[in-house]
């Protein structure tokens, strides 16, 4: 049976394995041509192709629920539940997304994104099914990667407790989305040395002398303990300790003896994981050689592997990478952290110059924030580098550790705005609502990534708190507006004009000045501010554009936001409020690509000078009434 | 040697055993005198008066360097480190502060509030020490409690791997505030009969059977695992997995035993965690017998342990409890949620008439988000009861897991506003400024304890997120205003007047009436509003009441907060915004008796009154000149 002719998983469940075979080829195939077209997270589906297969044989979907761990791994589930047809339109406007949705299918019972939440969100979904009396299984399956982060141990922890009846499929693939870090990392690491899942020596060596940094001393370290004390420390310890049963490790990449080892836990009556080994980019070379960078990729040529439009700038990231790194070789204190994401942050150019100053830590941005906030008090000048939308998660930490001592930590926040086809989990657009309300903390936005570099330069002399934020959007205004260089807490009035004043943050700075060419045309002459510094205001700007027709422009949730702070301070100073602030409403925002979520937003500039001229005739009219 | 005559921690190193068997009399006598007058955390302090000795004399403080977990465990510290003679001053305005500050003291290196932090600061202060070449002990004191918090285990996790020195010291005394819970307490509980610290049956029995709830099962199992397979699951397994070397456990009452481990451990080379037993309330009978209310306690009466001031009202959170009781009579969807602390947010209540529909699980807000995400995903009605400072924790995860899919989560958001003499780090006043950016979220704030049984059952008709803030303080103005009432989305004009309109949230209400009477007695009639639904706003209202001068009240940070959502609305739709918008000015608040706290940030009635008066006047100038 072909993926067309799937009506639903039921059916996979009289197929022989020759013909599970078959249809695993062509899920691959059909992952591989549309992520090529797409863009979007192959290596880690193309480990999950057997397991998924192995899952919906074994359980009666939807009956039987199971929750996906970041869920970037649901392709394979989303082909096999109905959305063949529609595959194509994979993370487009309006098409399917990358990630598990409600409104999608009834076989999508939590939708993820972040990580580390499903094992949270299948306990809470078994204990609903315990309270209404119902018996069917639930699956959380999760990463590795996913397990550095605190969620998952305080989701055991209950779990274990309270022995609910949950499995939870460890889909351990050595890696989160770069090599995984940490002490359980180890862990996991003995046990499969121990359960002899290496037959020979050899193996250990290929396998963990491919882990870089700690391979080697991990694989001397392994070989002493079977040689001596093993029993003692290679155990099932830390699911045990946890109250779970642990199954494992088996090969992720064979159906028969998946399928037995699921049927067991089916039965177990409690808590249980189940530890499956996978390969990331299984079956397409390319991304089994390079996984991380076919973790989240942009379209490219399957024969090659090489991406279809080679961006002409390079990201944010990078530039940022290569200021601190120049920074750092004559200040020691200047140190660098990630939440294992050294490349999506560009750090990794950093880690290479300075390896031992660039601290991955593993997905756990809460400890990376309390960390860096104790690295500061001990007189060092920490950077954490993070998505805007992860930093969510350390939002406590930044407040209570960071800002509540104006410790020294800068947030290099990416990401931040509208990050386009990854959708509403992923937008970076909390980011100033979260940040402007703390006491301490200074806020900052570059216009490009020549501002950029200027502020990260500018953040070695900054004594206190600090977030830089920057989109995924590579921006250079340089060629028409050389760039004059930062001063703190000055708004720069990139063109002047009396009839309006656009203020404009980060990323809608390049956006405000091509509304000022429309505007232009209409005979409208618009100011355009750089309002650089968000967090203190640039005050006295304000109190002298406040006598034209204001317009603020951010991308970002209106509430909370930049042009709410400009108009909390005109009420406050009893100015005119802005006439207009564009934003994102209240509302989330679903993926697509980024001009088409702008326009979707009315953010296009096009259709900003449109409001703009229409709200000026308004008030023109009024004025003359008067 | 006394307290008194302590020059520095140094002095203790000198003093035989038996001079310190009396300072530890002496520290305990003044524990209790001081608490019993000034209220603040008891029962975790007595617990560590010889852990806290033993520290001193194994370590050179100031330089070796201790963080302690939550910190409210540290008044030994600072009886121990030169604040002695200010120590009646505890908790009060501008007296020491009830959890380390850095200002107070260099002994004091890293401050904390909020649980589960310590081990993340004590691993960057030891990096730091490592990236500047120097020696220094870091030590972590983190109770069993914290150790259920998810940024624990990211922690060890990331120190276990870098092998960083580090010692992190368990203070196990089978509590965080109530008796913990967790599959991990449970393990702990077979590291204790492991290693012989019980040595006769009825003992273990004696001490598991103390333990409500899981006590008796618990000590069948251990019974049983002592008899069979013990060796198998018994053993350091959860520190081991996470690369950290084992010592214990310990008693934590025997100063020489500790002492003996404390220097093991200090020339251990890499990352070491010593469990140590405890008593807490341990000394002061009142306190061994009722840990939990000694946890954070009142001024009480040494003698009898009874409350110096009865409260006359009910708290907030205890008729929050008694509604959802009466609610979950009918309704068996609804299912509330705690994160360690059934009896501080009144649920102990309701955990009584229906104890397997209260999920304790443990100091874990994050998965509490989540979990009751997947509760609601899976039918049921979960209700979150949370303090609004702890809430920040499952900032993240109120975005991503419960608003994104709009599910009927409702958070209980206990001690919103100024919690008084627990100071900056318990203040609950971020919550407004976090819930309002965000999608489909729906906010109230109660005047008095009748609105608040009122919102909650207006919650069962509500099928998406909500949160209830409401403050420390019990209010009952149903004498003068029976309550008519709670109308989602409409705000009640409660007094009217022509010459100003105050709209105040909350706690704030009850401000607003005296302010309201002060106004009246200087001839100016103002309205009163109490804004119950604080998103969505009552627009209608707002239009209505803009003809006159508008006035915004609130316990919360102004920037992001209601009056800043009010500004906003008011310049999109150009009416006037605001003549004045009360709330906490963009500072930290330290701690203090609310009243004082109330006075410092000008949020007293008659202050109010005086400004406002003023503001009325100049506008009156104003108006005449013109």
């Amino acid at each position: 049976m072909r993926l067309k002719d799937l009506r639903s998983p039921a059916d996979l469940k009289d197929m022989s394995y020759e013909e599970l075979n078959d249809l695993a080829t062509e899920i691959r195939e059909e992952l591989v041509t549309t992520v090529a077209q797409r863009g979007g997270h192959l290596a880690s589906n193309l480990g999950v192709v057997e397991l998924t297969l192995a899952l919906h044989r074994v359980f009666d979907m939807p009956r039987d629920q199971i929750v996906f761990d970041v869920g970037h791994q649901s392709y394979v589930h989303k082909l096999l539940t109905g959305r063949y047809a529609l595959f194509h339109t994979l993370r487009t406007f309006g098409g399917l997304s990358g990630f598990p949705k409600r409104a999608e299918s009834e076989y999508d019972v939590f939708e993820t994104g972040h990580s580390s939440t499903a094992i949270s969100a299948a306990l809470g979904l078994a204990r609903a099914r315990d309270y209404q009396g119902r018996d069917h299984a639930v699956v959380a399956v999760v990463g590795d990667g996913a397990l550095t982060g605190g969620m998952c141990y305080e989701a055991l922890n209950d779990a274990g407790n309270a022995k609910t009846k949950l499995i939870v499929i460890l889909n351990d693939n050595e890696m989160s989305i770069a090599p995984n870090v940490g002490a359980l990392s180890r862990h996991l690491t003995d046990l499969r040395v121990s359960k002899g899942w290496t037959s020979t020596k050899k193996k250990v060596k290929h396998r963990l002398r491919r882990i870089p940094v700690i391979g080697k001393p991990l694989y001397r370290l392994v070989h002493w303990m079977k040689d001596s004390v093993k029993s003692m420390f290679v155990d099932e310890g830390f699911f045990s300790a946890l109250g779970f049963h642990y199954f494992g490790p088996i090969d992720g990449h064979d159906l028969r003896s998946m399928e037995h080892t699921l049927r067991l836990a089916r039965e177990f009556d409690g808590p249980a994981v189940i530890h499956v080994l996978t390969r990331k980019g299984y079956g397409y070379d390319k991304a089994e050689e390079k996984p991380e960078m076919f973790h989240g990729t942009p379209p490219f040529y399957v024969e090659t592997g090489g991406l279809r439009q080679a961006s002409a700038l390079p990201s944010f990231g990078k530039i940022m990478a290569r200021e601190l790194a120049d920074m750092a070789r004559e200040d020691s204190r200047i140190v660098t952290i990630t939440a294992a994401m050294p490349s999506g942050t560009g750090l990794s150019a950093f880690q290479k110059e300075f390896p031992d100053r660039m601290l991955d830590v593993g997905i756990a941005e809460e400890h990376a924030v309390t960390m860096a906030a104790g690295l500061a008090a001990g007189g060092m000048k920490p950077y954490f580098a993070v998505y805007a939308t992860f930093f969510q998660r350390g939002y406590d930490q930044m407040i209570h550790d960071v800002c509540m001592q104006r410790l020294p930590v800068t947030f290099l926040l990416d990401r931040a705005g509208l990050v386009g086809e990854d959708g509403a989990t992923h937008h970076g657009v909390y980011d100033l609502a979260s940040l402007l309300p703390v006491p301490n903390m200074t806020v900052l936005a570059p216009r490009d990534l020549n501002e950029l570099k200027a502020m990260v330069r500018w953040t070695q002399r900054c004594d206190g708190p600090c977030a830089i934020r920057y989109g995924r959007k590579s921006v250079d205004l340089g060629e028409k507006y050389p760039y004059e260089g930062f001063i703190f807490g000055k708004w720069d009035l990139m063109e002047d004009g009396v009839d309006c004043a656009l203020l404009a943050v980060g990323s809608m700075v390049e956006l405000a000045l091509e509304t000022r060419s429309l505007l232009e045309r209409k005979g409208v002459r618009a100011a355009v501010v750089n309002c650089s510094t968000v967090k203190p205001m640039d005050e006295d700007m304000l109190r002298r554009l406040s006598g034209r027709p204001m317009v603020t422009m951010e991308e970002h949730v209106l509430i909370g936001g930049f042009g709410s702070a400009v108009s909390a301070f005109c009420v406050g100073e009893e100015l005119p409020g802005p006439v207009l602030s564009f934003g994102i409403h209240d509302t989330f925002v679903q993926h697509g690509r980024r001009d088409q979520l702008l326009k979707y937003l009315g953010l296009e500039p096009r259709q900003m000078a449109g409001r703009i001229l229409s709200v000026l005739k308004d008030r023109k009219a009024e004025k003359h009434e008067r």
